[in-house]
């Protein structure tokens, strides 16, 4: 174990990297047991070493030089390969754990089980009963077959109510006949429903004696468990190339006229008799949980993505040289211009408080899930539009720095050597899947609008909406904690949301009193509310901050922990304000701040964001790897260029 | 012809746009007329349909689906092919002709001649003397030979003074060695220099006694005109995948100690006499003149790139129909919901001031130019400082405004099929090349406080910066023009130019009067600076588009961009302000105000986009030809995935 404060440092490594690793003033290892969570931390070190040991499960060669089929494969033998070993790695139970796995050896560009372990598998366990359970449940955990759900279609994706693909009962048979009755009604976009999957959970209307029921579960196969070709009455294949996760087979799929039994029918809520009676299921809000649960982890992987571009960025800014401050003076690293350090430090400051955000709603949830199973529902709803909320303002604002920390690395930071565009890639396309960001604000926008009225009528909303009633007060949230010096950050913070939220609810209730219906009343306010739900968030996310770093013991780690806070506040709050100061105090630490997330080179793909800093050769080498160098003269070149010029010479002549 | 007033409606197109075309309130064929100015806009349709004619410049198959190595051969093809037709279907010596034959044709990824046509041939023209001109000139103009420029290193981009590449005169045998010292002075990202050109002119620092006498250009051939085999003492070869731009080939470089003849470096300006006595150039300004030139197109190439996005966007937000406004009525267009609106219509708005700013920079040029030739370089440093700022800002809001328009189509968006993605890569890239956008401002940030400093001094700077004078009068750039009542909107801006450019001029002089170096005291000040650039280009915008409106002839079309303006000067102006209003106005003419750029769907390569709408059935098309569809069970199924599943149903039989 390295003797430094800065654990990543290393000999042999590019001085300049050095450098800046000596000047660390706390202990990598330790922020980032407060990044990960120490359990954590402490297994993603175990479970990197344990690759490292294992060559069949490194990349045969670097992603961006593969075909989409051989991403695809590559993806595959690695799955099959860590089937192996994957039980001696990780606590399979522990989710992180497991993802923290598939990242450093999958890849973050998508893997033909994501679906099966995100979707296939909850779902069974939510919505199958028992004797469905021991069917298909046990089978699918222990990877007898590959599943995926299947909700989405080409026409629809957030109104739900209008999927158009049907599921009659068919009383005679005990059927349920599954059909794609439109072109719009094609599933569209289910990861891996392409070519890896032979199950699938389809979403349909359900349908009895002409009456229809709205939307159910139903056990699809979809190719056959041995040859794996496509079922009769299915026609199934993959999309097409994406902006990212091109690793990943989406799919759609046709269904026409398909026979499945009646006990296919996901059946642990609503039931269908053999009759045809119909048992409607007891809560609707319950399909909230399997989103909020998503909503969660989606927090803390957009915190990680963002630390990997940021980790690339900062490393590379501390070996690059170019330019000067001082004409008298050799070129220096550019992260000394004030211009990167403000692309860069505020965007830093972010990932620490998306992780802690990210880390919070997780706990929320399983307090949640736990008062679900004592019966309480209540707080579903808070948790469903604190999530909601995250979401949305996370993945967005992860994409705006995924994206500067890219543009910072300058030219390089557009070759795919840096992999600064697949992150970027695949950061952004969570502003769209699993609610798209702007359907995501207008849900915490309601909830929003009601604490208002609740606060209207005299109430005192409790929970994350307590501020909306303290206007004019000096009370903040905060002063349950001692005062730290940022209360006063925090209660402008309050003073702006609370504003902005009022501001949109008068707005909205003035469109009312006009003769507007509540709906066209509230399209008319939807910029202005989505502006109230993003300031909640934010104010939410630098709340949680400034709680989780009082709770820092390490006084080394505390302090720099605070110098981001401090940053973090102050750009939040004036966005474009300078603060060279703050900006001088973190620019000792930048690269420890960025090694302490511990990101392996096998995980980051990137040669600028080598650990090592020998980016130069490095890229040298990389680029000879090119499949266009596989030949010094593309057979092409005789076919279109060289005729080209040549009867160009030969016209020439004449 | 169409008998519509928007000329893109046809019989059997989707019929959610051809509703929307009905409500066109002006000629769609006018208002392309003032976006491209009458004469491209008649050749462009011209264009369009000599390509129509000729299949053979047809794409094979969507450029998404191709490999890099199928990429690069497609536009050789289509090069070669075009070569043989070009003359017959444009005017060569029209740069936006030809411009728009290859976006048509070859598109935006890139091409093998892209180089050829950008720059070495201007670089000749430019700095060649007669008798070189009459040896490489002609050659390159009749395409016997393909060349590239090769500036840019693998450690130096901005700062050319450090270029490490030497070309030492050797007196004795009168040759320049051309050697590439280190590693980082490899030659690296040059378009076309991987695997197409057999030419390049190579920028090195000469060398003569010793002497380093700074960049110089030198003529290298890389390759046999016949074989294409690599030269010796040259090592070349492409740089690998990026983050779009995926069909060009961006090389390296390595000289070793390579010998060309004296008359190989070119002599326009500076000379190197046998003996190494060295002629100095008589004005180091020149070489702005081509930097103006190429940032001035970049300023209508990305007008178009998000014209391009807002196109498709726009149509497709038209088809898609996506949950309710009103629920006891029809599943509305998303494009009716205010925040669809507020994404995309603020950016229809810039697309169009953006062109126009980039005709009027072209237009600036032409004058500089013919001033120039009179010698005259007064303007240079004018013009320089106003494209150096347009390139940045317009760069960057263009990526913005792709980016919103890619997001607001939803998870197809995401889709390659969309080709959002691409069209993001391709104008993102933009705010890297041709200058580092944060640098670009700084060099506009310089020009500004040199104005505030003549201010300062009682005088009264002309031209684009005399505002900076008028503080506190009621007087605007805009009296000039008959006030149309946006007027006060230009003074606000200008007002919030003038306070931002005077707050960053008087803070560095605070900081250089704490005795710091003025260089220091700018690196302390470079985020200030930048945003005064940045208020001071958009004001520049804003102005030039509130003119060009005043000029427009036919009413109809006059009054639908006087609605863009005032959504512009708006949006601009309050950023986050609501206009409920203003968007009602541009809503009925949304498709028809993106039709009026007539691109072309073979431009477009956008399943979404299409001209006919018929967006569904299509996407089904493409899907099916993606290459994992090629057969219905992957090869490499029964290497991984398959052994798993059946490994882990054999243990469960166990």
């Amino acid at each position: 174990m390295s003797a430094h404060l800065n654990a990543a440092l290393r000999e042999g490594d590019n001085p300049e990297l050095t450098e800046e690793r000596r000047k660390a003033t706390f202990d990598t290892r330790k922020l980032a047991d407060e990044f990960f969570g120490s359990h954590l931390a402490r297994r993603r070190r175990e479970i990197a070493k344990a690759i490292d040991a294992i060559p069949e499960l490194h990349d045969t060669k670097p992603l961006p030089f593969m075909t989409r089929e051989e991403k695809v494969e590559e993806a595959a033998r690695k799955v099959f390969t860590l089937s192996k070993h994957i039980t001696d790695i990780v606590d399979l139970s522990n989710n992180r754990e497991t993802q923290s796995l598939n990242e450093m050896v999958i890849g973050i560009e998508g893997m033909p089980i994501s679906l099966h372990f995100a979707m296939f598998i909850p779902a069974l366990q939510g919505q199958a009963d028992d004797e469905q359970k021991r069917e298909w449940l046990d089978r699918a955990i222990r990877m007898e077959i590959i599943g995926t759900y299947a909700q989405t279609e080409l026409g629809h994706g957030t109104n739900l109510r209008m999927l158009e693909t049907t599921a009659t009962y068919d009383k005679q048979n005990k059927e349920f006949i599954l059909n794609s009755p439109t072109l719009t009604s094609l599933k569209w976009w289910p990861g891996n429903m392409g070519k890896s999957c032979n199950y699938a959970i389809v979403v349909a209307n359900l349908i009895i004696d002409d009456k229809l029921l709205g939307p159910h579960s139903f056990m699809v196969q979809l190719r056959d468990e041995n040859s794996h070709e496509t079922m009769p009455n299915i026609q199934i294949g993959d999309i097409g190339p994406k902006m990212a996760y091109n690793s990943s087979d989406n799919g759609f799929l046709k269904l026409s006229n398909l026979r499945i039994p009646r006990r296919n029918m996901l059946m642990k809520h609503a039931k269908v008799q053999e009759d045809g009676t119909y048992k409607k299921p007891p809560h609707e809000k319950l399909a909230y949980s399997a989103m909020v649960h998503v909503r969660s982890h989606m927090i803390t992987q957009h915190a990680m993505l963002l630390a990997y571009a940021l980790s690339i960025s900062t490393r590379y800014s501390c070996i690059r040289r170019q330019g000067y401050i001082d004409p008298k003076k050799d070129e220096v690293k550019v992260i000394e211009y004030q211009t990167q350090q403000h692309r860069l430090f505020p965007h830093i400051a972010r990932a620490y408080a998306f992780a802690f955000a990210g880390t919070e709603s997780i706990r929320k949830f399983e307090i949640m899930k736990r008062s679900l199973e004592a019966g309480n529902i209540e707080l579903i709803a808070d948790l469903h539009a604190l999530t909601s909320g995250l979401k949305a303002v996370v993945t967005y604002l992860a994409g705006q720095g995924i994206e500067q920390a890219r543009q910072a690395c300058g030219g390089h930071g557009y070759s795919m050597a840096s992999y600064m565009g697949e992150i970027y890639g695949v950061g952004i396309a969570g502003c769209t899947y699993e609610g798209e960001n702007l359907v995501m604000m207008q849900q915490l926008g309601r909830y929003l609008i009601k604490a208002v009225k609740s606060v209207k009528e005299g109430k005192k909303p409790t929970g994350y909406v307590a501020y909306l009633a303290h206007a004019g007060q000096r009370h903040s949230l905060i002063d349950c904690r001692p005062n730290e010096g940022y209360a006063e950050h925090i209660r402008a913070f309050e003073h702006i949301a609370r504003r902005q939220t009022f501001r949109a609810a008068e707005r909205l209730q003035k469109y009312e009193n006009s003769g507007l219906s509540t709906e066209q009343a509230w399209n008319n306010c939807t910029v202005e509310l989505n502006r109230a739900s993003r300031l909640h968030t934010r104010l939410f996310i630098a709340c949680n901050f400034y709680e989780r770093v009082l709770d820092v013991e390490d006084m080394a780690v505390r302090e720099v922990l605070e110098d981001l806070l401090h940053l973090h506040l102050n750009y939040e709050l004036i966005d474009i304000a300078s603060y060279a100061l703050e900006a001088k105090k973190i620019r000792p630490n930048a690269v420890s701040l960025v090694d302490s997330w511990e990101i392996t080179d096998r995980e980051h793909r990137s040669v600028l964001g080598r650990r090592d800093g020998h980016v130069y050769e490095n890229l040298f080498k990389w680029a000879k790897s090119s499949d266009l160098n596989q030949n010094d003269v593309l057979p092409s070149h005789k076919k279109h260029l060289l005729p080209m010029m040549l009867n160009a010479r030969k016209q020439s002549k004449l």
